[in-house]
C-alpha cells in the first residue's frame, strides 16, 4: 500500500457543551496541524500517487472553509462539539468528496482511502480513516 | 476508524542481558517519549472518542509506576530485557487494563485497540498495537 | 552563559483588530506552544539553574491565566491585540515577576534574563527576551 | 502487533518528467528522511524484535547505493519517475531482501511486512507498505 | 528584543569542489527548511513586528529565485560552494534587501537584525544572523 | 555571526542528590539528545564554517566517552549532579579543546563561540554557551 501526506493548518475558535468538557466549556481555540494521508494500492504511469501540487491545493481549498472562524457558528457544525476528532471526520469527508468529484485528477479517483489527522496540540491529536467511495 | 493519541514520557535506567546487545548491557538509561493512541469505531453523543482529561491522567498514572526508576528492579520486569518494544508491550497491557475496568469512563470501555508507541532518540522508536478486549 | 526551557502550551481564542490583520480580524484562535528560557552565569552548588520542578509548575500557574479563554474579554488584554508577540511579551512580565518574588527559588533570584517563545503553527513564532531585574 | 522504526536521511538530485510535475521537471534535489518500520508479530527470546544496530547498519548500507547522487543516473531509476512514493517503493525492496538474506539476523527473517516512509519538506511525506516474504 | 519567525523551504540540486566534501562533490541535492527570523526592539501601534502575510510572501518571493533548480547554474552562485552557512547568508541578503527596500511594510523598516537558519537535515542546520542596515 | 550545528544523542543513567530533586533522586535515565552548535564571524575560502563531517565524528567522538554509561560512576562527574545543564557545560569543555587542539581543523582554529544544547523530554532542555579560548 502505498501513501502520500500533505499538512498544512487551520487557527479556530469554538467551546464544547458538556460537563466532562471542564473549562474546555469556555470559548477557546486551537492551531490544527492538519496530515491528509491518501492511501492507494498503485502509482500511476508517472510513478505519482496523486499530484501533489494538486493535495495541497485541495487541501487548502477544504480548509479555507474553517479557517480563521468561531466553529461554533458554522452552518454545519454549530449543533455538536467540533472535538479534534470530529474535525477530523469532517474533514475527512470534504477532502473524500474532492477525490470523487475528479478535483484531485485521476490519481484522486484512485485513492482507496483517506486518514486525517489532526494535531491539536505538542501531546494530544486525533485522526480519522476511512474509505472514499 | 477514530483515534485519539496523547503523551507524556518517562526518565529510566535499565541494562540488557545478551552479547548481541553489545554497549548497551552496560547500566545506561533512556527517556521514553510515550504516545498513547486509543482506537474506536465512533465518537459518543457528545463527540468524544474518550474523554482527553482522563486519557492523560490515566496515562501519567500508568507511566508514575516506571518513571524515575532502574527497570532492572521492576518486581515484573526484572527478568527479562526492558527493550522498547517490550516497554510499550507493558504500557500497552496497563492501559487496556484501564480500558476495561473502566478508568477511561465509557468512552474506554468502547475502545477497540490500543497502539502505545515510545521514542527512544529522535532516530528509533517501537510501538505495540493489540485489541483491548 | 547557562539556560534552562521549560515548555507548555494555551488554547486560546481571539480576534484582531486593523485592516493589515485581513481574516484574522474575525474570531478564531490559537495554540500556542510556550517556551520559557531562564538564563543566568552560574549554576548554584546543586549544578542547577533553577529547580525544573518549580519551573514548570510556575509556567503553568501563569499559562491558567490565559488558557481556555477569549482574550478578547482579558481585563488587561482587551483594549490591545494579543498578536503572539505581545503575549511573548505578557508572558515575560509574567515570568520575570515569578524571578523576582522568589517563587522560582533562589535559582530564580539569580536569573539574568528570560526568552518566552510562542510557537502559534508549524511554520510561524515570536519572542520576546528581555531582562528580569 | 510489534515494531520497530530506525531513521537516516540521504540528499539527492533528480528531476521529473511530465507536465503535471511543472517546476519539478528542472534538476533540483531534496533531503529525503527516511523511517524504516519494522513489524512483526512476536518478540524473540531476548525481547527483541530486530537488533536495532543491525537495522541502523543495513538502513545505512541500503541509502549509500543512493546518497549523494544524482538519481537521474542511477542504472535501476533512470527510466522512471523518482517520486517520494517510487523511492518508498524502491528502499522498501532492498530492506525485504535484505530481511529475506539473513543481512538483519533471525529477527529479521521473522518480520512480517516493513513500512518506509520518506519526508521530502515539513509539509509532504510518502509511504510505501508490504510484506516482506 | 521581540523577533517574529516564519518558515518555508526549498528543493535543489548542487555539488561542490574541494577534497575536503568527499562525496559530496557529486551532484546531489537537499531539502532546505528556512527559517527567518525578524529582530525589532519595539511593536508597533498595531502590537505587530511586522505583518506575519508580508513575511510570508515575501520569504517565499526570495526563495522562488532558488526554489527547484540546479544552484551550480545560478549566476551569481555558480563560483562559489553553496554550502548551507553560505545559502543563509545569500538568503539573509535578499531578505535585508527587502526590509531596506519597504517590501515588509513600516514594520521591515525597523527591523534591527534577520537571522537566516537553514536546515539540512533532521541532524544539521546553519545559520547567519546580521543587522539589516 | 554564522553558525553550523549538528546533532547526535546519548542514553545514560544517573541519581541526583539533595532533596530539591525529589524522585530523581532515585536511579534513573535519559536521552540526552545533543545539539552542538559552533559560531564563527566569517566562512573560509570553500564557503564552510567547519568540515561538517570533522564536525559529526568528533562529536560522536566526545559522546562516546558518556554513552551507555551510569554518570554516577564517571571519574570526573561523580562528586557532582549531572544535571542537564552541567552536562551542557561538560560537553561545552570537551568540544571547545577539540577546537584548540585542532580536531576540528582550521575551521575548528576559527570557531569564536560554541553553544551545546541537551533536550532531556520533549518539554525541557537546558544549553551552555560559551567562549572557545
Amino acid at each position: 500500500m502505498f501513501s502520500l501526506t500533505v499538512c498544512d493548518h487551520i487557527m479556530i475558535a469554538h467551546s464544547f457543551r458538556g460537563e466532562e468538557f471542564g473549562p474546555a466549556q469556555r470559548l477557546h481555540g486551537a492551531t490544527f496541524a492538519v496530515e491528509a494521508e491518501f492511501r492507494a494500492e498503485k502509482l500511476d504511469h508517472a510513478q505519482l500517487l496523486i499530484d501533489i501540487g494538486l493535495a495541497k491545493t485541495e487541501l487548502r481549498s477544504v480548509l479555507d472553509t474553517l479557517d480563521y472562524s468561531n466553529l461554533d457558528d458554522h452552518p454545519l457544525l454549530r449543533s455538536i462539539n467540533t472535538t479534534t476528532e470530529q474535525m477530523a471526520f469532517h474533514i475527512h469527508g470534504l477532502l473524500a468528496t474532492a477525490c470523487r468529484d475528479g478535483r484531485l485528477g485521476n490519481g484522486g479517483r484512485a485513492v482507496s482511502s483517506i486518514k486525517v489527522l489532526l494535531r491539536e496540540s505538542p501531546n494530544a491529536w486525533a485522526a480519522y480513516e476511512g474509505a472514499v467511495a
